[in-house]
């Protein structure tokens, strides 16, 4: 006998276990617990699944999903469309918006350039950006929210070259220790930044 | 804004979530992994996950799963039908069929009697087991192997009560110390067991 008793199971193993962190034994749980709900569960399961390859827009201002052509946050008045913030990710845009203290837009890269991974300039939503900036009717400040590490940094670095004059103001997140961070275990790379770019004191 | 940026990504986080063991920031995760494959394998995904409702067969002898009406284990003729391994579920046959040590027939309970959880005999497959053992056209050996807890217990006794005399030998599985279990670390009750139950040595 092959090692799984039914091809159908074999099958939905097998996807399953592409998930990225999901090892075959934990994929076989969970298709087995998928086959112990009721057959709506799992067509529903199924059809929120396929959805995200079929009915998922991306917005044509700033490349963030979307389930119409322009996103929620591009169409929504009340926020600055002055201070564009651009992201690696999707991700990136649910942390910030997370925080709640982001009243701008953004914009989405769709990844960061890594000589490695074979991705350069060209497969980012740059261009995009660089003709936003142009038609902008306002002068806008553009944040640069990337990663810490190398190749956010030279993402950066590409960026502002890329914009600068474009841009009434170009902006990076603040970096240093974090709130509720033990001076003890910070390593001395941030320790070292935040001891440069110290900020005034204000008490609250 | 909502907290997702799509309807359509919600909804597929929603239900990834809804997975045993995936919290809501797992379940994100992969929703944006998918997000970034290709169409067509989000597409195969979603499929192989349908087909779990829609395509699973269960054996009529054995009620095991299989893609035909009859699972591959019980079309087999090479394997011995006097024998009926009684397990809980789908993954203890499989868990089973790993070792390679067993060739008879198997049985599935499809649970197993537990007051708590509401499930009594009448929701098992106990009747499809005595019918079975009733039109059996040889003496049959029933292995009873569920786990060793006191639900397991439960229903090995009551299944013991309700086909004595139907079958030629009920057995159950052995309990001791597992191979290459360390002395020091067993617990007393199965070590407890492993000294009254003691096997005769046989140097190999």
């Amino acid at each position: 006998m092959n090692e799984y008793p039914s091809k159908v199971l074999q099958e939905a193993v097998e996807a399953i276990s592409s998930l990225p962190g999901v090892g075959s034994r934990s994929a076989l749980r969970l298709a087995l617990h998928l086959l112990r709900q009721p057959a709506g569960n799992v067509h529903h399961f199924a059809t929120a699944i396929d959805d995200l390859a079929t009915k998922v827009h991306y917005c044509k201002e700033c490349n963030m999903i979307a389930d119409e052509d322009i996103c929620g946050i591009c169409s929504d008045n009340r926020r600055d469309h002055g201070i564009i913030c651009v992201v690696e990710s999707v991700r990136d845009v649910m942390s910030i918006e997370t925080t709640g203290q982001y009243h701008g837009v953004y914009h989405v890269l769709g990844g960061i350039i890594s000589p490695i991974n074979g991705i350069g300039p060209g497969d980012l939503s740059i261009d995009r950006l660089v003709e936003r900036l142009q038609k902008a009717e306002v002068p806008t400040e553009v944040i640069l929210a990337l990663s810490g590490d190398v190749e956010g940094e030279t993402t950066s670095f590409y960026l502002y070259r890329k914009i600068s004059g474009l841009a009434a103001r170009i902006s990076t997140l603040a970096r240093g220790l974090g709130f509720g961070d033990d001076l003890e275990y910070a390593d001395s790379l941030t320790l070292g930044r935040s001891i440069v770019n110290r900020q005034a004191f204000k008490p609250q």
